[in-house]
């Protein structure tokens, strides 16, 4: 298999905000660019609901996955350049693995549908499985565009995904604590929100980063530059992914849905409100072609119909969702978590139905991790290199990262209508529930 | 009126990526932004089909908007710092004019549509008459909202729009040949595509910029700010919205849309592909409500369905917008032109029929306009101001803008099925065909 | 004392390229600004011998001190806008401060000499009393300009750079741990070494500080940012002001004064080798006038011309600084200090004297102190405000300050000369000398 | 001569805030960047008087030179990957030429004195010719290191830089009308004012060029990007190199050290003012180690005692350049130029020699020009490549650069002292004369 054949007679480009130009330099790879598959991507957003409060964040998957191949590929090139391997095992890199790295790269989130944590949640399906599916599958056009280079291409793609490919340096690229999806992701978003934080020194990284017989280890006089990568993404987890207005609006689009999946048997079949392309997962009987056309637009087309459904809750929590009306929310911990069904009461009380209109949701993130024997579990830790040839784990060495290592960081919080925070515009007779509610809450926290 | 009663009490801000924040003051302001016709801009893409080549620009004319007002609101802080008004009549800021101001900064694209310029020429929709209507038809939220500061508010605010509200300073604010508008999508266009040619001085303008009895004028310390800003705008015109693929892209859509109304009549009227929301523009019977429930989502969604429909030219224009498989296009002059009925004709000869597969494209603009009383309608010219308070027109001092004034710049194209350019992977019968359509093609243009 | 009475006609503006423009708006900072003693600042390097490393680090004094004072100037806004004082006494800004704030902000720095930290060391002068000095000593422009407006302001401007003066908010505003001085310098810095880590969200952290009777906290939401600050300060001890080369370089730099100074009673005193600005510094004889003659072109014209001394260490000294040839240096602890007697004894054997040729060099920061009662002096925390009015110390909530506070981080290293460690191009005969001195380095330690 | 022999075993990087990276890969560049002639630039503003405008731009000739190198490598590496020589004449990129063309890059400037222009106006040196010695001349370090790679490369790299080079390629990368030394001197200077005029899109720039038999062209496609840089360039002329203060303070500086010159006999030898390092210049008695050793900083050191000349033209020139007092001035043009003489008289009236206190200067750039067979001299005019190989002049097809092809842009200004125009603070009893004088002056110009 020699890749090289398939160069482009003449790189192409693609101008972007971020890496300022993709570079496209393979004809598989300008040829699954143009699949349906990935073009799909254009029309899923890849912060979902965050661009409700983040709104510069508009950006779609279709532009992080460019961002995640051209990422790769300059580290292939990087690899070459200073660590070509000169004999079978010697930890260096073979570039012969470049076109599965970049491949693996360009797909590793084409199995991404609308909204798709919170879909995911209510259908049951796994994005990570249909991205193999679609990869493996000889129904899509990135399959065929896979074999024609090489039968074996689908599977060792999909195999990298899966973390199952034989090369650690090639899995490594694509997934692990400090690999091209991450820093990608985290250039792109703070970019696209304007939140700063979540900006690194993604060439310092890559002048530091280097192969090794068990993966990819960084230089240690690179120590500062990935400790500052690893805050960056806290900060970003802290400040925009685990936003409360944005996991409120996931939280009216789960409920919509769980309503919407519950109406399903009694929804005209037959109707403008009919939502065709949802039927088969209401029904769980849905394959590859039904997931494939799926994206952000169809569901809120739907959406849009329910506004004007019979069913009140249906089409109350479609306008919350399309017209961006969020629940309020307030931290709690577990001595104060009991108050809740109290809550919850006071909040029927007041007309809601507290199985939609409540609900409660924890975010939590593991900064980094190290290895721990006790652990079943656990993610590639970030590996440095000494002058001398070995190796010491990250947060042995960094005082900040210590601090954060195994930890999990977030917060726990209950959602509910705004309406219980207000004291005027509100119905008089309700004004002692609501008093006593929002005796409950100080700080933006449950007491 | 006196708007400064209606401040918030303490003011909010919305992270921007171009502006750092957009900084919210009065209580109006934030209940339009917060109304269901305004949050249906964040499902309208700022530039349309542009998004298929600047992958990055995918953000809405909901961010454009808030950067409209931003715009806005920094030129009237200026305003009232260096300019207040003394005396009635004396040329200088009336702040009382604030409000009407960002409103109308707010809300000047609120009529835009799903892919708004192809879809306006086959529906024969006009978006500046439909954000006129959304002020002050009484049935939307953005009028209510209005209405509660003061009733007239909305017939000023839609003055503005409409060019004739009696401060020339708040009209010209919004739109004139160097406005709040323009100066943000600009900015907008070249952050999130990655060209960085519309990059300009916006602190400079501001700086510069001053109120008088005519409007808008700039200091003339200021003339090479402003000769840069018009020359920003050119090159984005050439570089990035005139875009062959762009065009071709658009080509196929209004094609796309033409065939679907062709074929409305016969459409299932109860089936999974009817386009319910579309067809009252198909029967050429549609009210406000009608227009407000469009976006690109729910356009894309029966592009999607289409896809699987009988009629093979509508199912192959579907795929084609869908999935991305533009025309290809060349340039032709008016002694070129007479060439296009035989290239029309070889084209029909390989099986595309030329009404849905060929069209011709020009796109001009023009880059600057002064005054000229020979024409009929003419854009408001841009007017430096010497330190004595004379005005000098700016093509009369730039060499650069004086080149370009008055000057349509732009191409006439001619797009076509990119398959006549292949010689390989084509009907082999047909290449006789193909190589006479192809000796009409040198250096990308016809010949 | 009236200050607004003072404004500009029209307000001014320096083009800034990291705060875009610098606004002065009253006479007294423009007057301060036009004064020699500021202009001085424009010959002083802001960061030294960093430029020896990070070659674009070449900014200087005066245009830090124009980016305090910018800083100052919209914190004093936003107090104004957002916190105005009501009655003596509420712990709310009063804006009759503003003027001293901003003379203060402008002139923090003026004592500075060039290669201060090192000058100071050898001949024992202190910048910050001469900064108080300059402020105050009625010889200066400074003093005269400061006088005109208030006979007291001199007085009030030394007050608050030493700490004295009696309103909190002022003197935290200046110098604490988040403070105008620190944001300006680790932007600056940033922006000009082009290391990217000490970038900080400055317009956040502006928006979240708020004025309260004990001075300046900051509001709990903006918690993040202030870590953000925290940590981005942090890296760039670590990274930049803690590099070992510029170490190297300020190592010879302080060899090279002290050998001067030794040497000055035998210098010709009427040749054109004299160091005349310098000799009052020899024998310690200088005013403020002296001082205020030196600066960094100053003192590398004396350099250049010792360069061709016929003593034969300050030639050689003068050379390594003037032409940039740095000492090697090796990290070393409390453990293996007790090596360097006998390096530096290798290094004798081969030629060089250690006095002049080797040293040890500490560099640690304390990234954030929190209040220690066991400590006798202290910072001032930094404090969150919560929405009920309450307060809490910055480390107890922010899991990775607290992992650094109170912690003095940095390290120790031994400089040498580069010849110890090359094997070739040295002289035979020391062979088995560098072999020996080589073995006791094992990854840039001792060992 | 293989020069890919001396590669160092590992790149080594410079951290730049322009590009990012500047990457070295040579040991003999390595070298040349550690001669002391290099280094002397770090002591060189590469803006000159411009930094007393522009507060930021303060960096040095050095941080360009790294710069240019960049770039010129950068092109290097693009023409080996895309366009490499077959057989010798067939116009392509031939990689044994790398060499000298990142020597030359990297040593353009090195002959460069402080405030060059200026100086050389006064003592008649010549930049270019002294670059061409210092690489030539067996006495420099420069001279040694080029030599240890190749007894030609001195010879060879001096071609470069006299334009006399045999291969056209190497010549126009270093010096043309769009060249790495135009494209980062605009970068840095726009990066270091703040001014963004000066951006242009570099990286768009080096894809579209490429090497020809006649030198250097570009892909017509990126026409528009080559246009964008040409307006770029002139806007920074405009805005920032004809800054009318800046071009004060050189008038200033040159009746500064024409002033000095004329006082040079009678002088002290032997004297704290005896400015040593510039009595060969006086003497017009110089070799190329005098040169050498001037810097900005030993200048200004003797302004700084020329501050208390006795001389009091001497003192007060020095004192209004190191302590920035400029001139006013106005513009004339061909027929308010008869004015002149009469405002010289004036202004002697008031007591100040004109010869001292007032100058005229014409600041003019020719932003563009194509191949006029009238002219004796001319630029390499800039060639755009069509897809079929043959060229067009840039002019012919943009209108805009068309507009200012061949046209000497800028103004033509005369000096005073600002005493002249304020009312205020001056002597009464020339009341008259000033008024006299400010009759002639309205809108900035001369009437």
């Amino acid at each position: 298999m020699k890749f090289t054949d398939k160069l482009l007679p003449r790189e192409k480009v693609f101008r972007d905000p971020v890496h300022d130009y993709i570079y496209v330099q393979h004809q598989v790879i300008l040829d699954l660019i143009n699949t349906k598959e990935m073009q799909r991507l254009r029309r899923v957003k890849q912060l979902g609901a965050s661009s409700f409060i983040f709104h510069g964040a508009e950006h779609s998957r279709f532009t992080h996955s460019l961002g995640v191949y051209e990422i790769t590929r300059r580290i292939c090139d990087l690899f070459l350049r200073n660590y070509p391997t000169k004999e079978p095992g010697d930890g260096l890199w073979d570039d012969s693995e470049r076109l599965v790295a970049l491949c693996a790269a360009l797909l590793h989130d084409i199995g991404h549908g609308a909204y798709s944590h919170t879909f995911e949640h209510i259908f049951h399906t796994n994005h990570e499985m249909i991205t193999q599916e679609i990869i493996t599958s000889p129904k899509t056009e990135v399959n065929k565009v896979l074999r024609k280079v090489d039968p074996e291409l689908p599977k060792q793609v999909a195999a990298v995904i899966n973390h199952t490919y034989s090369n650690p340096q090639v899995v490594q690229m694509i997934s692990s604590q400090c690999d091209a999806d991450r820093m990608d992701y985290l250039l792109r978003d703070a970019y696209n929100t304007g939140a700063s934080y979540g900006n690194f020194d993604l060439t310092r990284i890559l002048r530091v980063m280097r192969p090794y017989s068990g993966g990819i280890c960084f230089d240690i006089s690179g120590m500062h530059a990935v400790e500052d990568y690893i805050i960056s993404r806290l900060q970003m987890y802290m400040q925009v992914y685990f936003h409360p207005v944005s996991r409120s609006m996931e939280v009216i689009l789960s409920h919509l849905l769980k309503r919407a999946k519950q109406l399903a048997d009694k929804m005209p079949t037959n109707d403008r409100s009919t939502p065709y392309l949802l039927m088969p997962f209401f029904q769980n009987n849905f394959d590859i072609d039904d997931y494939l056309k799926l994206d952000d637009g169809v569901l809120n087309t739907y959406f849009i119909h329910w506004v004007d459904s019979k069913d009140s809750i249906l089409s109350d929590l479609a306008d919350r969702f399309i017209n961006r009306r969020p629940l309020k929310s307030v931290e709690f911990n577990s001595d104060t978590k009991k108050l809740i069904p109290k809550l919850q009461k006071l909040i029927k009380q007041v007309g809601f139905d507290p199985e939609y209109y409540t609900d409660t949701n924890n975010s939590f993130d593991l900064p980094y991790d190290a290895y721990d024997p006790k652990k079943k579990h656990h993610a590639t830790q970030i590996e440095l290199r000494r002058p001398d040839g070995t190796m010491v784990e990250l947060s042995k060495v960094s005082r900040l990262v210590n601090a954060v290592t195994g930890k999990q960081l977030g917060d726990e919080r209950f959602f509910f209508p705004k309406e219980m925070l207000n004291s005027v515009n509100n119905i008089e007779i309700f004004q002692p529930i609501y008093e006593e509610f929002q005796k409950h809450i100080k700080n933006n926290q449950l007491t």
